[in-house]
């Protein structure tokens, strides 16, 4: 039922598992610490991680190297030294940066591999991946495993998908993923996207999801069924909107399928209390913020915006979410949000006369 | 793609919807709140329910009817004012009550049927449809929709399912449930089962799902797809283990593909808030001891007496759950837990010499 893609292997962390593991929650998860994660913390969880036997733990900003930043949020620690602190325990499991093209400079890769990064996850929004082709090119120079990371991607048609992944693929990259950073995705959407992708490409296929629909689990393991066999998940949800697939959870569940992920279910159930008594400061639930983020379509970073302008117009801040997911409306603008406000006020004002 | 079960309702509350919710919070919830739903509580939820349009509505103590008790927990206020105090302010839905034989008696089902309870579901161990004979026809007998509900339903095959809930039919059932109880069924394992229920009987399907594996909105899904049209879920997940498909995110995800349950989306919205800010004492994550009882497929109340016997024994918790769950233990049978610690500690011992 599953192909099992055993040796076909980079890097030497793959060793025969059926899928590779990703674990983000030092990274998507710095979101939920306001970027505040210390050493002690990334030593301690990437240590456990690795211990555990999981392959690859990602460590950057939660928008990704150089994201601390007014803008973004301040990072209590700088990315290159959490990478250099995580690479001195992380043992077998190679160490991952994520980089926005924009947000971090090809300087920031660089630096990143000198301490020691063997993965470079470079990140666009899923219709301009023409901007990553330095960046994966450069990641390949500096010797590592060269990702592209296509966000987003429930906005683009699945033939969008495809093309925008090959281009990914003729910059050199090792592996696409699909990311549904938004957790928009429905479980047959997922298989005929990867479906398409695997027929495709000749490259790996990932899977990056979030929970909001609370399909994240499912949708990965479409994803597997799929062909996709670089999965990432993140221990106890840590991670944007409701948070990821929950890499414990992923790892039972694949167990019960007969799907190897060589990851210590004990060490991460361990791990897991650990986490969720001491990192957490708030669970990763479903909220009726986060659901309506998910069914709309929308990125976790306009909620504020919608909300602040639904109280200044006095619209429904959930409308103007779903006018913003029906419009497509992409990265932090601002301006689009006011405006849709604005029109649903004037449309209110005007039925109501 | 799926079935519409459009005027096959029955008691008015079906009109034309293609899955018909019941909100199980005031019941499979009541193990979260230890069993102290107030009065006012009840009134609550159950009236801004039905002004969201949820067609069923379940009130009663975690274990049904009759289940206040020192085994299973005392109820704050007891069975029957709460479901008097929901009948009140029901307006258009109908009040729901659970019985397993054994806790609850006939007798009870006629308080709450002369109080306004409308529908009776009456729980058995899936492997003991028989005991339920007289409580099924004495809920039809009283004028109630009476629904046959196969709890740890994963315990039996599919043949064995089917044969159990076929016996149900026979005692006059309107419908049947697959109760996943310790939220250990995997996708595949609905498909089966739904379609084989779906083939041989002539009455409706219902599953109710637990979050234990973080599957709970797509294994509902996946009944969906195979037939059923009666459909559990609990807002912001309120249940036992790792709580139950959430109600407000099965009404998006369904709202997303199509398919009618004539719930606003909105409304539930607005409740899910309340409820996580007034009701709930902890949230419902997926912590380490629900995955390992999804994972093992065994009761969440066995989790208690495996910290005791494995802290007596020096052995894992969560090797005495497995091994619980390998040799399909039921009920709340402590001498077995013991005795499977026990081995395990002598097994150790020998090893270790």
């Amino acid at each position: 039922m599953y192909e099992n893609e055993n040796g076909s292997g980079k890097g030497g962390v793959r060793l025969e598992r059926d899928v590779v593991v990703t674990e983000v929650a030092l990274r998507d998860g710095s979101h939920v610490v306001a970027h505040q994660f210390t050493i002690e913390q990334v030593k301690n969880l990437t240590g456990k991680l690795s211990a555990a036997g999981v392959p690859y733990i990602e460590v950057s900003h939660g928008d990704g190297l150089g994201g601390s930043s007014l803008q973004y949020g301040f990072s209590k620690v700088n990315d290159i030294e959490l990478v250099e602190a995580a690479v001195e325990v992380a043992g077998e499991s190679a160490i991952s940066v994520l980089l926005i093209p924009g947000i971090g400079t090809i300087d920031q890769l660089r630096e990143a591999a000198d301490v020691g990064a063997k993965m470079a996850r470079v990140a666009t929004h899923v219709t301009e991946a023409d901007v990553s082709k330095q960046h994966l090119e450069a990641a390949k120079h500096l010797g590592m495993e060269a990702i592209g990371f296509l966000m987003m991607s429930h906005m683009a048609s699945p033939e969008k998908l495809v093309e925008q992944a090959l281009l990914m693929e003729s910059y050199g990259a090792d592996a696409v993923y699909v990311v549904d950073s938004a957790g928009a995705f429905l479980p047959q959407e997922v298989k005929t996207r990867i479906n398409l992708l695997k027929t495709n490409l000749n490259i790996d296929i990932g899977f990056h999801a979030h929970n909001n629909l609370s399909l994240a689990v499912a949708n990965s393991l479409v994803a597997i069924e799929e062909g996709a066999n670089r999965i990432d998940g993140s221990i106890r949800c840590l991670g944007a909107g409701a948070g990821n697939a929950q890499t414990e959870v992923l790892v039972a569940v694949l167990d019960r399928l007969g799907i190897r992920t060589d990851i210590d279910l004990y060490k991460m159930l361990d791990l897991s209390e650990e986490v969720g008594n001491t990192i957490m400061q708030k669970p990763q639930e479903i909220t009726d913020s986060s659901l309506i983020m998910g069914y709309s379509g929308v990125y976790s970073s306009f909620l504020l915006h919608a909300n602040k302008a639904a109280k200044k117009y006095g619209v429904d801040a959930r409308d103007i979410l779903m006018e913003l997911g029906r419009q497509k409306v992409v990265g932090g603008q601002e301006d689009t949000i006011i405006e849709v406000a604005k029109q649903m006020a004037l449309q209110k004002e005007g039925t109501l006369r």
